[in-house]
């Protein structure tokens, strides 16, 4: 039976940030939980593959990968499994995001097994064509970013609005069921609001919380924004 | 302070085995460490990211991971960083496995980045001139492992029993002070007593535990042959 | 203004075999120039990168790069610039041949590279899904080859016929216009008229005809069974 | 038969550069002949691959390719043959260019290739480790090129001559007949000079040359400039 998530969906990537690794992974989780439990919206947390474990452990909202690797078990050292991060705990991955991109056949074997294998599937495309790309391959959630923009602090969804409607309008004709986020710069709750607007499900947000100085009040900003519509 | 470790030793990589992932995995690494505690001999396992956190808790055998990127904190979603997995609990890391072959200069960096932050470095090596380049990085460890044997139970030091004493030879030349292991169709007692009389100092080995039907009684007899010198 | 082409066409891929480099190459371009001329089927050839200078003076019939990268002129040592090939008297280039896959950001940005440059793109894929994904790119031309067939001699067009009308399904709800081929196994003149009874609108091969005994025969017999109709 | 080279050298890399791609690499080319018949300097070329055959063709001075791939004939749609950049009329080849870095076992068997069918190997480093281990591999000559400087006009061999006599005395010591070119920001007479009093046989120079206003003059003063130890 596929996963189930809601939205609109926050989701923070931590990439392999200082500030979200380790003990303050773990730490950074709860907070996202405590908004979580606090706003009763869904957010996600994506923390560095030897973090799955524990942060599964200390939280219950859901916990993606960053990355899975092509792959079924076998000779692959030092590889990514999916099996491996399902039975961390994870219940999704995130799949060719910008700084970690794939070659087209393996975004669609990887999606392939996530769907085998009971794992969300989450995959980033850097422009709408890509996007539309994409969307033919059936992911469960689909990221816009747009990889100018990341880590900037300029919001896509303000910067870049025609990117975001371009890729909902493009994406719609070809899969009229995907989850659609836009990610890249997202700072403010502001920013999460004109994300909505514009028609996403939802964001795709990592130094905008990870590097934040109250990483607990950014982010319940953004939880109450995607109330605002 | 560097990590310490003992010679002889043998390493065991659970690669992206079925065997090895998840619960199997931990079960695995309880097998190596009873019988590193029965035979006093240094026993570490190499399991997959996801599991080194789990595992680092469950057994207090040293714990390898199998790759790490070549980076610092920082943005780069789904690589693996060194200080997340040395949080998780992991002494060490294999580096440039022939199934996870690095860039010459990311092979560099990665040993420098191991080196700064206290974790072990055990960098694969296909062949005795690559071998050669390897030692002048100077690795904690390194392991020649000819990959046309990996898999196959023909024992790399019984098989090709010439790459593992021109390695040492050549090895030996740039840096007298390296540990050198082999492996690749490491499957008997016998074949890791031939690997130490050739004058290295250890075994890396993968299925020929990990898939083995009683994985305990084969590490057993390799841990006991580990003493026939 | 855009490079013309004609259907059923015949690419020959050369890829790097002994048998098309060099002098060699030269000689078997001719060949494929022999048969297009006597038989008035587009036939196209596709060398390694340092023939197509040399190839382009001798022969009239069109010669494609076998692979592109996503570049624009500058700082990238060793890397393959469009601008150079075309100099270099190619009409086009394949783009993600299995051999040679490309990320998926890679094969859009490839292919608008191709558009501005005005090289005819000429994009493989390895099944169906991937096909569609790739249709929506808008490529000139879309190869499916699905890769567990190619060089075994046994033809995709009678070994995997709904691999090809499945992908032509796909493909034609995405992208009415582009150029469908298929390869992969690709020996008789019987697998060239099947391939077109399917609905593909030619052929890309490679050894089938590179490692013939005698390619222009087999070669005119290609291009005889694309009359068959 | 191995190629002879002389040195103090100069080696041109055209890269991809607008200025060096086509028609335009070839009116490069042959300033670098003129300058190298006027001087009696040895100056070699790196131009793109689809230029090597009519650059070969045109000028009597030494044609390297930029890079090639570490594989024998055969399968390799989109790859570089050492064989087919031979055949075109290249002596050698660049490996390991900082922009074109390859796996440490690929540099090894690319070098081994370079051996066995006759071509000069020149293998780029980014610094003073990476070249003792380059160095171990026993290339014809191993040109040491901080990144951080390339295409600065800051020359490796003002700004960073530690990094230049560190690579000399280590790479000594493992191999004391490898010549040794230096690179990165050459851009005056002075800089080659300079890099010659330092230890070096030469320098790889690309923009410095590439992109100046008048390459003929610049690259004439680099010539006179390897006269006056």
């Amino acid at each position: 039976m596929p996963e189930k998530f809601q939205t609109p969906m926050i989701i923070v990537n931590f990439k392999t940030y200082f500030e979200a690794t380790g003990r303050r992974a773990v730490e950074l989780a709860k907070k996202a939980e405590k908004v979580s439990n606090e706003t009763n919206v869904y957010i996600g947390v994506a923390p560095q593959f030897a973090d799955i474990a524990t942060i599964s452990k200390a939280v219950k909202i859901p916990v993606f990968a960053q990355h899975i690797d092509p792959i079924r078990p076998g000779s692959f050292t030092g590889y990514v499994l999916a099996e491996s991060i399902k039975e961390s705990g994870a219940v999704g991955t995130l799949i060719n995001h910008s700084e970690r991109q794939l070659k087209l056949s393996d975004i669609d074997e990887a999606i392939k097994i996530t769907r085998e294998i009971g794992l969300l599937s989450l995959v980033c495309a850097n422009n709408p064509s890509i996007s539309n790309a994409v969307a033919t391959l059936k992911p469960d959630i689909l990221a816009i970013e747009p990889p100018e923009l990341i880590g900037t602090g300029i919001p896509v969804s303000k910067a870049k609005p025609e990117v975001v409607t371009d890729t909902i309008k493009l994406v719609r004709k070809v899969n009229p069921k995907v989850t659609i986020l836009c990610g890249a710069g997202i700072s403010h709750g502001e920013d999460v609001a004109v994300a909505l607007k514009l028609g996403t499900q939802g964001v795709l947000v990592a130094s905008g919380i990870v590097k934040a100085k109250d990483p607990y009040t950014i982010l319940r900003e953004f939880a109450q924004a995607t109330k605002q519509r």
